[in-house]
């Protein structure tokens, strides 16, 4: 399932860690896992956070023991690794075509609770067709555009579908309702009124699929830069925030929401300065280390600014109000932020639980990232 | 030591290629190959690919086959996997400073032949020691800092670093001098203009070194976008270029070199349209399945630009100047030219090798990606 040998093992010290890893902050993550299961449950909505972003079964276990009702995906190939691992609720919350793909759906959907996501006619008949073949049901979402331009219908054409699904025989779970685009606005005040847009278009679709003779189950969506005002909303019921858990360096760019739980950066790479010059430093991580689509890593407490040094290096500078004398030593540690953890989980086979804390923790955790590389 | 099941398997047509996945076009490779094989038989000068890019022993296989001398890699953990499938010369063209990485790579240089740059010389003092205590012996480059502004020292202080490799008892192999910033001016003149500069450094670098009494043996590096230059200059001996044998779509998008050979596009992701706006198609392909750090991809012979839809989806819009015919239906295969190969390939557990063409092609190998995830 995993190819490179992990950085380091259960026990050894923090300096034992090889460069450039993969680094879980155990204490922080759990910090932020708690505070969102605690949110989920004062607002009464149900948690199922989004497994893209960690891919691993131990950290969706942990996230069901805290009162999540079970997890997303993103792609089929997701699911069957994290249900071949023990997790036995999972969405699919995207659109899935390929008729072999949809095989391997619909004998997934025999073994675990399983549910789709779907935005077509031909993806409607081609699931059910997948489904009939196999002998086995899954719930279907009709997902609606709210905002982002991607995938999903026009809130007037939610109740057409989900009249189809329902034709079919198969049950019809409500509507899958994410802006992603809306995370990242910056100010409390921009997310909130995207969000109130998109609640305006769920309500839209809500009222055709009621006025059809139909019940609308349960509205699912929501990121961590938006769930306060998805939560409030009245329509949703269902949380799918998944970065709470690590927060990347973009989401901590943001204003924070009021009356949001506060969460910690809890991912990081650590990496190992390997070469010096007279005003720079040279890590040794590069963007196969971290993804860059949403701009470089920060550099965890330390003066420093990251410069794109390509795939393998990233280039280390004082920041403007900082002297030479912030530049770290040759084969010093230097801890990143990512600034989009999703995609950089996604580069590494393991994951290195600390606890402890950067400085002086100690590995309690090596887990894989089961999933890693599952785009299929 | 690769994760997911392959998109395909030996035999099967291209239709049966599941997505998104990373597709060799075999014969446009093999043009490839044999290109730059003939221009550096040509050219009296040896070929070192850079296995950066492809991590593949096979496609390794095949280049030494075709007269390359060896690989280069830039990690240790590369290089490890490489040696256990069967490469017996490989040089690790970056610095190492951590003593138990020193301690892999002195092992392992008791196995095949490894080379490796260095340019500190607390790095030189460090691999001396690991080599001392394995009873091993290692080629050592010292890296000049020829423009990029990354690792390497001033062509001034490479002869010091070599006579300290000397006092070692280690092997001075001569210099490592790369320009990475120059593989990407767009006119052929601004690529002649920085290689100039550069072979300036490397002979103030070699008549430091020849003055104070040492032979300076080889002079290593350069890539696709410059190579033409580099072994036109007299000075360098070895080429590591390795892109040509998939060609970015940013390589595409230089001018080209007078007599250089032309290569061509070689390496695909196979994507799909699972969803369909009025005015746009989503494809299954995001970059999780492509890097995006030189661009995004391109559409292979359509009417179509991709536009960045996340992690797991590209949204496609036609061209200014096609029409909405240009549109691809629902289910429809769409080919995309990664931006950048190196970091595109890490993605991915396999390779899906194609004889026969994109249209109608049967799948005539399934690679693995060996040193996936290789970052240590």
């Amino acid at each position: 399932m995993t190819g490179m040998r992990p950085a380091a093992a259960v026990g050894d010290g923090v300096a034992a860690i090889d460069t450039p890893a993969l680094v879980i902050d155990l204490d922080a993550m759990e910090r932020n896992l708690a505070a969102m299961a605690a949110f989920a449950r004062e607002h009464r909505i149900k948690l199922r956070p989004h497994a893209k972003l960690h891919k691993s079964a131990a950290i969706a276990r942990l996230q069901i023991a805290a009162g999540a009702v079970g997890v997303c995906v993103q792609k089929l190939s997701e699911a069957e690794v994290l249900a071949d691992a023990g997790i036995t609720d999972i969405y699919v919350s995207n659109e899935v075509i390929a008729e072999p793909k949809l095989a391997r759906l619909a004998a997934l959907a025999g073994r675990i609770q399983l549910a789709i996501a779907v935005d077509s006619a031909l993806g409607i008949d081609r699931l059910a067709a997948a489904l009939k073949t196999a002998d086995s049901m899954a719930d279907v979402f009709v997902e609606i555009d709210v905002g982002q331009g991607r995938c999903g219908v026009a809130p007037a054409a939610a109740g057409a579908l989900a009249h189809q699904v329902v034709s079919h025989g198969l049950r019809f779970a409500g509507l899958q309702a994410y802006h992603g685009g809306a995370q990242h606005l910056r100010t409390a005040a921009e997310r909130e009124a995207a969000i109130r847009h998109v609640v305006s278009l769920v309500r839209a679709a809500q009222a055709g699929i009621t006025a059809s003779g139909l019940r609308c189950p349960l509205v699912t969506g929501a990121g961590t830069g938006s769930f306060v005002f998805e939560a409030a909303s009245g329509v949703y019921g269902e949380l799918q925030a998944g970065s709470y858990l690590f927060m990347d360096r973009d989401y901590a760019d943001n204003e924070p929401t009021p009356h949001a739980p506060r969460f910690e950066h809890a991912l990081f790479v650590k990496s190992q300065v390997v070469s010096r010059g007279p005003s720079h430093a040279v890590v040794d991580a590069g963007h196969k280390s971290h993804a860059i689509d949403s701009g470089l890593p920060g550099v965890w407490q330390r003066e420093l600014v990251f410069g794109n040094g390509g795939d393998e290096h990233g280039i280390l500078r004082p920041r403007p109000d900082a002297g030479r004398a912030a530049l770290p030593a040759l084969g010093e540690t230097v801890w990143l932020v990512p600034g989009h953890c999703d995609p950089t989980v996604n580069l590494h086979d393991h994951y290195i639980g600390l606890r402890g804390g950067l400085a002086n923790g100690v590995v309690e955790a090596v887990w894989p990232v089961d999933a890693r590389g599952g785009v299929r």
